[in-house]
């Protein structure tokens, strides 16, 4: 067991996220290396103070700069807008540090495509923030379909649905501006790397990308609001990807459906626990989708309860996250989602977004 | 309170659910018209005679032209594979009788596309055997669209997934042959039929369709397993239809989820008594997706039961299809859905078929 | 195949049912008698030409002791109030015909154990009416259970809950007068007949029974809203019943959970055409309730439609009720749920009545 | 913001968690005071040694004696098998130190009913571990049935099930030992405090305590195996309380539904982020129970998650608890559920097993 000086940019929604799994992971994992929160930095330094002492950090950076060339940080979370992300990472592995960036990796797909070359270069851990595909849940489906348990896949369909904007008389905020915040920028991205994690390369993109409510009281909306996304994975299956901040009744719709000519898996975060299979065995009769509820059969479950279907939460899925990065940086071997599965997903969006301006179909480059 | 030869052609699966729709529909609803079940045809003698006397028909038929021909017929149920409807319908209405047609309309575009001329022509009543929009649910969801409950609309998904050819070891069987049989010709018009009932035209399409297996014990597979529909409304809505015939583990995947800016349907037919509402009002925290069960309160329930939630089923679909037919005749009003609310259903497919095989686009010509 | 003179006495909610059931079951199941709808009995000769015309009787009778001495009468079914049953049984019996009674059996306890004693002494076919056990899933839960898959059952918890007696202010009307029209006399039998034909008879019992809303507008309550019933069975596990009509929210819950060693059954009628399975093998990872749609592969469902999950209705538990009661009467085998069957239920609500005044456990006589 | 050094008792199960909660609880609601973890003690100093390293303490105490005494451990967590919980209590409260004690509050109601006294003699604060009560969920449940949104309760139905020790081959373990680990002991007091705290004091009880494995491969089982317990709430209100290790399938069956005249509720901690609310309100096609996902507009839920539906999980309870706990010392006013309330669920117990034993009806005191 050994210390290690986490350094956070960022103290807003996802920086208490991480503050809080590092705080923590140490005692519910027992990893080999144990988070000390040495410094965290915010967009002034008074609210990197606040941040520090709200989140029982050592000591609060003056700027992002200050806290990455800190020798007491050895590894660097980045947990700021997109735009900000390539500088950062760039300084970062420039000091040999780890880093785990918050999805998506970049603002653009240059600057992504760059950050996977410093981040290969430097030879240190690095990974994206896909939280949701970390739930014990999520994890066992990837499990099932790797060991062939529904079969071989045919189809598959996935949607991240959140209605936090779907009053047409929601005031525009700063979710309304840049495409970075819209619904490809922000949400698409989940639901895709589900898809790429659960099914492998995405090949062929045909796709459709709408702003629904272009006004809003304070302003002109200049982000997506919703798209739909045909597929064709490099396995040769035929998919789908739904994403939305208009699903109006939807809260948490990170949402996926599985056929196979053996079984089929279903799965919504709304109810994260849960994971639905069905297995084609046995008679007829009894076959029917089977309602598991996660527990210690299931992957990073244990560590949380004992009991199964006691439940984890969302902020379990960051727990899970901060092991898996330390597990990274410790073993020097890299997790997924590294740069480079982040930077598959923004291809993948990149072609949508290509696909539904012209209106045909359009090939994915692969990483 | 009057009698009405009815005359059935086809006495297989759905001829026996109209045979029996006709036996019980008078008692049930009460209906102006009461059906005498006047005379089968089959594909042969022998076998109308049988199903004449399995299902309490006075005479059976030698074949289908004396069936229609003779004067104690006064409606006729076209209950046969879809390449013979159009001789049929055609027939009938030079006859100057009724006629209700099991979905599809027709074998092909051309055939649908003449059903409704001759239709239009005849001054009699038509309808097409669409049985699952006619459920309580479904009928109250279309209600509930129309009253604007859920605000304008903004999204559709579709669906119709069974799984009775998911197995790629099942044997080569008649549904394996010949486009009418396939996901396109026999599910697929479900769920279009569907979108246009509960949300209006559809103006385009982009579609992917696909053989997953190609080869089965017994022979080789010349129609499609499932398909993937991207549409744009009339209204501007975007929507996505799938259907599927290998969704294993899905055995009535009739199901939609709609989307507007102040509620949101769903509804999925394995769970048909029950209508998912969510209405955005009242306190954010007591807001959520409501179970409503069917009962007296939502169309055409009633008569099958003073208490909610005792459900209804698949049999009582046909027989409000019956009344409604019945109730067509007697008021010579047309009722959804018509030969041409068919036509409107071929059509799409057809342009879905086109666009899958040309990679685009396409527009959906309006009826 | 041969004709059989139908006579029903009741055209309300259940004698129309049956009038339905009747007109169709012959064309459903194909049964070795074919009901002819001769005669209906109502409580005046208008209603019951009424009911004649409606249903499609081809008589109306004067009054019910016509209509069991007419000779075309070959089966009566009786669809009356409770207090009626004695006296319609005894003359049916008299008479040589076989009957069929509406639950519960009778309005005493009395009067219950006289119609057994009438119906064995009398050698034709006898059954009471409690159709809910009648559905696929439930008849498939009696057979997983005679079959042992979830090994011994150690807790069965049973209820029937509706709600249409939850508003205080709902006005008086005939269900709040006499013991027969209460929870205990009206909704408490289903469970209990339920308990029993899944579970075998039930031995003693502990009960509390309560009217809720002594006063509604229009009159004074004098009948039972809600009671729980704690009980012992002869295969010597424990079990709880509740039956309210009070039960805010609830429509149909006729429900019940069933623990074996080996497995777990659930099952909730608001949602008919699932049974809920859990099966203790495999390994711990994929263990869950499995969520079974009742189809073709389950008990009296392909009659009614040849696709799993299309789902059956209220009204098709009549029919498959009406299906056994011409079996019985054609083979003169009892079939369950006899008369002596009833008897057992009223038996256990009279136990629990028993129990609930003098607040003790009340041994359950057996029949 | 003020530290406050924390001494854990129990490295175990319980302890772990609540190690883990004090990390974090600080970064997570911003309390007051801060944890500091001051020392842990356990079974011996070697596992008190290895507990302290993977959990982050400070040091380990040889015994909990030491820690008690310790002058920089300002407050007790008690998380030790019930018998040793009234000897530390009493030292701790000696010292003038707050305490929290995991249920049930002690072995024996003579036990309870002195740390009662201790406690409140005391003047510090002290809790109970009745932690499924402080989910989101519960409290806004709680919190619902306080302002009346479901009118007038009628009826309670409360349970705890778990399947853990349902099969009968499942080898003897210390859970088939002693009183206080049976299900009486154990699960019961969750579903007891739950109605206690959503329903207020319950005054009566009937109940049948059942042991139905009475032996298992290396032993004698010696306390329960699952229970039922009809009771009467203060209220008058009616209710029925069933708990189980037997119940094969259900992994996580902490639910209950309760009937009101104006609406009804229902949950299962199995779907912990779930409530079901059904309101008597509006036009009857459109009531129904809505699914309601917890998010910000619910009790605690916002500091651990900006998103309604993202979810919390089991650990995310016990953080609640310490945040109350905290709180309840830093503003010197006790939480619910305070030792006194631990005490009524123990009366609630032992009243069900006196009436169990007895056959009868049997008064609960009032604390």
């Amino acid at each position: 067991m050994r210390e290690i000086g986490i350094g956070i940019i960022g103290g807003g929604y996802m920086g208490k996220a991480h503050a809080v799994a590092m705080s923590v992971v140490g005692a519910v994992f027992g990893t080999a290396l144990r988070p000390r929160l040495e410094m965290i930095a915010a967009s002034s330094p008074d609210s990197a103070a606040r941040y520090a002492r709200d989140f029982g950090f050592a000591r609060a950076a003056p700027d992002w700069q200050t806290l990455i060339a800190d020798p007491a940080v050895e590894a660097v979370i980045i947990a700021t807008p997109p735009d900000t992300h390539h500088a950062m990472a760039q300084a970062a592995f420039a000091a040999g540090k780890p880093v785990f960036c918050e999805k998506p990796l970049a603002d653009t797909l240059e600057n992504s495509r760059a950050m996977v070359a410093l981040a290969e270069a430097s030879g240190v851990a690095h990974m994206v923030g896909f939280n949701y595909i970390r739930t014990p849940a999520s994890q066992f489906a990837r499990q099932l379909l790797a060991d062939g348990e529904i079969g071989r896949v045919t189809w598959f369909r996935g949607e991240h649905t959140e209605d936090f904007l779907a009053d047409p008389d929601a005031p525009h905020n700063w979710r309304c501006d840049g495409m970075a915040n819209g619904n490809m920028g922000d949400l698409a991205p989940h639901p895709v790397n589900a898809a790429l994690a659960l099914m492998g390369p995405i090949t062929s993109v045909m796709a459709e990308v709408e702003t629904l409510h272009t006004d809003r009281p304070g302003g002109r909306v200049t982000n997506d609001d919703h798209a739909q996304i045909m597929c064709r994975f490099a396995s040769g299956v035929l998919g789908h990807i739904y994403s939305s901040r208009t699903a109006t009744g939807r809260k948490m719709g990170y949402a996926y459906e599985i056929h196979g000519t053996r079984g089929a898996i279903r799965f919504d975060q709304e109810d994260q626990n849960a994971l639905w299979l069905y297995k084609a065995e046995g008679p007829e009769a009894t076959r029917g989708f089977r309602k598991i509820l996660t527990g210690p059969a299931h992957p990073d479950y244990a560590p949380f309860c004992q009991g199964p279907g006691h439940g984890t939460g969302y902020q379990d899925q960051i727990i899970i996250e901060a092991k898996d990065f330390l597990t990274a940086i410790h073993e020097r071997k890299s997790v997924f989602p590294t740069f480079r599965d982040g930077l598959a997903v923004a291809q993948v969006i990149d072609a949508a977004l290509t696909s539904a301006r012209e209106r045909r179909w359009v090939d994915v480059p692969q990483t």
